[in-house]
Protein backbone atom coordinates (compact mmCIF):
# COMPACT_ATOMS: atom_id res chain seq x y z
CA UNK A 1 0.00 0.00 0.00
CA UNK A 2 1.42 3.51 -0.32
CA UNK A 3 1.77 5.78 2.51
CA UNK A 4 -2.19 7.54 1.63
CA UNK A 5 -3.71 4.02 1.42
CA UNK A 6 -1.98 3.04 4.48
CA UNK A 7 -3.29 6.51 6.19
CA UNK A 8 -6.95 6.12 5.26
CA UNK A 9 -6.91 2.10 6.25
CA UNK A 10 -5.53 3.11 9.08
CA UNK A 11 -7.97 5.97 9.32
CA UNK A 12 -11.09 4.18 9.62
CA UNK A 13 -10.68 1.77 12.16
CA UNK A 14 -9.60 4.69 14.54
CA UNK A 15 -11.99 7.22 16.75
CA UNK A 16 -13.85 9.45 14.43
CA UNK A 17 -12.29 12.31 16.35
CA UNK A 18 -8.96 11.58 14.16
CA UNK A 19 -10.52 11.25 10.66
CA UNK A 20 -13.68 13.35 11.04
CA UNK A 21 -14.11 17.41 10.29
CA UNK A 22 -15.39 18.47 13.06
CA UNK A 23 -13.46 20.29 15.57
CA UNK A 24 -13.93 18.36 18.61
CA UNK A 25 -10.91 19.86 20.99
CA UNK A 26 -10.30 16.88 23.90
CA UNK A 27 -9.91 19.46 26.91
CA UNK A 28 -7.61 17.66 30.01
CA UNK A 29 -9.18 17.79 33.46
CA UNK A 30 -8.67 21.58 33.73
CA UNK A 31 -10.30 21.98 30.30
CA UNK A 32 -6.90 22.76 29.00
CA UNK A 33 -5.03 21.67 25.35
CA UNK A 34 -1.58 22.07 24.68
CA UNK A 35 -0.73 25.51 22.28
CA UNK A 36 2.27 25.18 20.33
CA UNK A 37 3.10 28.37 18.11
CA UNK A 38 5.51 28.25 15.48
CA UNK A 39 6.93 30.99 13.64
CA UNK A 40 5.70 31.75 9.78
CA UNK A 41 8.53 33.20 8.77
CA UNK A 42 11.47 31.12 10.82
CA UNK A 43 9.65 27.98 11.28
CA UNK A 44 11.28 27.76 14.90
CA UNK A 45 8.90 26.92 18.00
CA UNK A 46 7.93 30.47 19.94
CA UNK A 47 6.57 29.45 22.66
CA UNK A 48 4.33 27.08 24.30
CA UNK A 49 1.00 27.78 26.29
CA UNK A 50 -2.41 26.40 27.00
CA UNK A 51 -5.79 27.26 26.04
CA UNK A 52 -9.24 26.85 27.52
CA UNK A 53 -12.29 27.29 25.00
CA UNK A 54 -13.07 30.23 25.53
CA UNK A 55 -8.81 31.24 24.80
CA UNK A 56 -9.61 29.49 21.55
CA UNK A 57 -13.09 31.49 20.61
CA UNK A 58 -11.44 34.42 21.65
CA UNK A 59 -8.03 33.54 19.25
CA UNK A 60 -10.29 32.51 16.42
CA UNK A 61 -12.65 35.75 16.59
CA UNK A 62 -9.60 38.24 16.99
CA UNK A 63 -6.83 36.72 14.85
CA UNK A 64 -4.72 36.99 17.72
CA UNK A 65 -3.21 34.54 19.97
CA UNK A 66 -5.24 34.08 23.72
CA UNK A 67 -4.35 31.83 26.52
CA UNK A 68 -5.20 30.64 29.42
CA UNK A 69 -2.92 31.53 31.93
CA UNK A 70 -2.65 28.86 34.41
CA UNK A 71 -0.96 30.52 36.98
CA UNK A 72 -2.52 33.91 36.62
CA UNK A 73 -5.92 31.54 36.58
CA UNK A 74 -7.33 33.96 33.59
CA UNK A 75 -7.40 34.84 29.63
CA UNK A 76 -4.38 36.08 29.15
CA UNK A 77 -4.09 37.99 25.37
CA UNK A 78 -0.58 37.29 24.41
CA UNK A 79 0.86 40.97 24.02
CA UNK A 80 -1.78 42.45 25.59
CA UNK A 81 0.82 44.88 27.61
CA UNK A 82 3.94 44.10 25.55
CA UNK A 83 2.11 44.66 22.21
CA UNK A 84 3.93 41.73 21.23
CA UNK A 85 1.09 40.13 19.52
CA UNK A 86 1.00 36.95 17.70
CA UNK A 87 -0.99 37.29 14.70
CA UNK A 88 -2.72 33.55 13.52
CA UNK A 89 -1.79 32.39 10.33
CA UNK A 90 -2.89 28.78 10.33
CA UNK A 91 -4.21 26.84 13.64
CA UNK A 92 -3.72 23.00 13.20
CA UNK A 93 -5.47 20.37 15.59
CA UNK A 94 -3.69 16.87 16.22
CA UNK A 95 -4.66 13.44 15.32
CA UNK A 96 -6.69 13.27 18.86
CA UNK A 97 -7.13 16.80 19.51
CA UNK A 98 -5.47 17.31 22.42
CA UNK A 99 -2.83 19.93 21.44
CA UNK A 100 -3.20 22.76 19.22
CA UNK A 101 -0.19 24.37 16.72
CA UNK A 102 -0.62 27.48 15.79
CA UNK A 103 1.64 29.39 13.03
CA UNK A 104 1.77 33.23 13.78
CA UNK A 105 3.51 36.14 12.27
CA UNK A 106 4.56 37.98 15.96
CA UNK A 107 4.77 41.79 16.17
CA UNK A 108 8.03 41.50 18.26
CA UNK A 109 9.74 39.32 20.90
CA UNK A 110 7.80 36.10 21.50
CA UNK A 111 9.19 35.42 25.29
CA UNK A 112 8.88 37.52 28.07
CA UNK A 113 12.51 37.71 28.86
CA UNK A 114 12.83 39.43 25.39
CA UNK A 115 14.43 37.18 23.53
CA UNK A 116 12.89 36.30 19.82
CA UNK A 117 11.50 32.77 21.13
CA UNK A 118 11.13 31.18 24.38
CA UNK A 119 13.30 28.32 23.59
CA UNK A 120 16.92 30.30 23.51
CA UNK A 121 19.06 27.46 25.31
CA UNK A 122 19.57 24.10 23.50
CA UNK A 123 20.50 20.59 25.72
CA UNK A 124 24.36 19.91 25.78
CA UNK A 125 25.95 17.33 27.51
CA UNK A 126 27.26 20.21 29.69
CA UNK A 127 24.03 21.94 30.80
CA UNK A 128 22.12 24.81 28.78
CA UNK A 129 23.64 27.03 25.64
CA UNK A 130 22.04 29.96 24.66
CA UNK A 131 21.44 30.55 21.00
CA UNK A 132 20.64 32.99 18.80
CA UNK A 133 17.16 32.60 17.04
CA UNK B 1 17.94 49.84 24.53
CA UNK B 2 19.02 47.10 21.73
CA UNK B 3 16.71 44.24 22.03
CA UNK B 4 19.81 41.82 23.46
CA UNK B 5 20.54 44.81 26.09
CA UNK B 6 16.82 44.40 26.94
CA UNK B 7 16.96 40.77 26.82
CA UNK B 8 19.71 40.50 29.18
CA UNK B 9 18.14 43.59 31.65
CA UNK B 10 15.52 41.61 31.70
CA UNK B 11 16.49 38.08 31.91
CA UNK B 12 18.63 39.39 35.06
CA UNK B 13 15.31 40.49 36.98
CA UNK B 14 13.76 36.82 36.74
CA UNK B 15 13.92 33.40 38.24
CA UNK B 16 17.72 31.99 37.73
CA UNK B 17 16.03 29.05 35.78
CA UNK B 18 15.19 31.42 33.08
CA UNK B 19 18.68 33.19 32.58
CA UNK B 20 21.09 29.84 33.99
CA UNK B 21 23.05 27.24 31.95
CA UNK B 22 21.49 24.72 34.83
CA UNK B 23 18.74 21.57 32.71
CA UNK B 24 16.65 22.39 35.52
CA UNK B 25 13.10 20.64 34.25
CA UNK B 26 9.82 22.21 35.80
CA UNK B 27 7.71 18.96 36.30
CA UNK B 28 4.18 19.00 37.02
CA UNK B 29 2.12 17.49 39.42
CA UNK B 30 2.33 14.35 37.62
CA UNK B 31 5.58 14.52 36.91
CA UNK B 32 5.51 15.82 32.95
CA UNK B 33 6.72 18.42 30.86
CA UNK B 34 5.38 18.82 27.22
CA UNK B 35 7.68 17.58 24.40
CA UNK B 36 6.85 18.99 21.19
CA UNK B 37 8.63 17.60 18.19
CA UNK B 38 9.59 19.66 14.74
CA UNK B 39 11.01 17.85 11.50
CA UNK B 40 14.42 19.40 10.48
CA UNK B 41 13.98 19.21 6.85
CA UNK B 42 10.70 20.79 6.45
CA UNK B 43 10.40 22.42 9.86
CA UNK B 44 7.03 21.76 10.85
CA UNK B 45 5.52 20.31 13.91
CA UNK B 46 5.47 16.90 13.84
CA UNK B 47 3.86 15.72 16.96
CA UNK B 48 3.46 16.91 20.89
CA UNK B 49 3.89 14.46 23.83
CA UNK B 50 4.70 14.24 27.29
CA UNK B 51 8.15 13.48 28.83
CA UNK B 52 9.23 12.73 33.03
CA UNK B 53 12.61 12.44 33.68
CA UNK B 54 13.43 8.82 32.91
CA UNK B 55 12.16 9.75 29.53
CA UNK B 56 14.28 12.58 28.99
CA UNK B 57 17.35 10.61 30.01
CA UNK B 58 16.63 8.07 27.42
CA UNK B 59 16.12 10.46 25.07
CA UNK B 60 19.33 12.13 25.50
CA UNK B 61 20.76 8.56 25.92
CA UNK B 62 19.66 6.98 22.70
CA UNK B 63 19.39 9.91 20.87
CA UNK B 64 15.86 8.85 19.65
CA UNK B 65 12.70 10.46 21.24
CA UNK B 66 11.23 8.08 24.27
CA UNK B 67 8.44 9.87 26.11
CA UNK B 68 6.14 9.15 28.76
CA UNK B 69 2.59 7.48 27.78
CA UNK B 70 -0.12 9.49 29.91
CA UNK B 71 -2.91 5.99 28.87
CA UNK B 72 -0.66 3.36 29.18
CA UNK B 73 1.06 4.82 31.81
CA UNK B 74 4.74 3.69 30.96
CA UNK B 75 7.80 4.84 29.17
CA UNK B 76 6.81 4.58 25.66
CA UNK B 77 9.75 4.78 22.72
CA UNK B 78 7.98 6.25 19.54
CA UNK B 79 8.52 3.90 16.82
CA UNK B 80 9.35 0.83 19.44
CA UNK B 81 6.40 -1.15 17.50
CA UNK B 82 6.57 0.53 14.00
CA UNK B 83 9.80 1.08 13.51
CA UNK B 84 9.06 5.07 13.22
CA UNK B 85 11.68 6.34 15.59
CA UNK B 86 12.54 10.22 15.59
CA UNK B 87 16.53 11.10 15.56
CA UNK B 88 17.10 13.86 17.92
CA UNK B 89 19.10 16.60 16.17
CA UNK B 90 19.49 19.25 18.85
CA UNK B 91 16.97 19.93 22.21
CA UNK B 92 15.78 22.81 23.42
CA UNK B 93 14.38 24.01 26.58
CA UNK B 94 11.90 27.16 27.00
CA UNK B 95 12.18 29.68 29.25
CA UNK B 96 10.58 28.38 32.15
CA UNK B 97 11.26 25.23 32.05
CA UNK B 98 8.55 23.23 31.66
CA UNK B 99 8.41 22.50 27.97
CA UNK B 100 11.08 20.54 25.56
CA UNK B 101 11.68 21.62 21.88
CA UNK B 102 13.26 18.40 20.19
CA UNK B 103 14.01 18.78 16.27
CA UNK B 104 14.38 15.55 14.82
CA UNK B 105 15.10 13.77 11.55
CA UNK B 106 11.85 11.26 11.53
CA UNK B 107 12.28 7.78 10.00
CA UNK B 108 8.63 7.30 8.81
CA UNK B 109 5.03 8.76 9.29
CA UNK B 110 5.34 10.73 12.74
CA UNK B 111 1.29 9.94 13.34
CA UNK B 112 -0.37 6.59 14.32
CA UNK B 113 -2.82 7.60 11.45
CA UNK B 114 0.01 6.90 8.72
CA UNK B 115 0.32 10.79 8.17
CA UNK B 116 3.32 11.99 8.59
CA UNK B 117 2.84 14.64 10.83
CA UNK B 118 -0.11 14.18 13.45
CA UNK B 119 -1.16 17.99 12.84
CA UNK B 120 -2.58 16.89 9.13
CA UNK B 121 -5.96 18.91 9.97
CA UNK B 122 -6.48 22.99 9.63
CA UNK B 123 -8.95 24.77 11.17
CA UNK B 124 -11.74 26.91 8.83
CA UNK B 125 -14.97 28.25 9.42
CA UNK B 126 -16.47 25.49 8.80
CA UNK B 127 -14.58 22.56 10.58
CA UNK B 128 -11.39 20.90 10.22
CA UNK B 129 -9.95 20.77 6.50
CA UNK B 130 -7.13 18.36 5.79
CA UNK B 131 -3.97 19.36 4.28
CA UNK B 132 -0.77 17.41 3.08
CA UNK B 133 2.69 17.54 4.72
Amino acid sequence: MTRRALFYASAEMSDPREIGSDFLPRFDAAGLVTAVVTDREGGGVLMVAHMNAEAIAATRASGEATFFSRSRGRLWKKGETSGNVLRVVEMRVDCDQDALWIVADPAGPACHTGAPSCFYRRLTDSGLERVDG
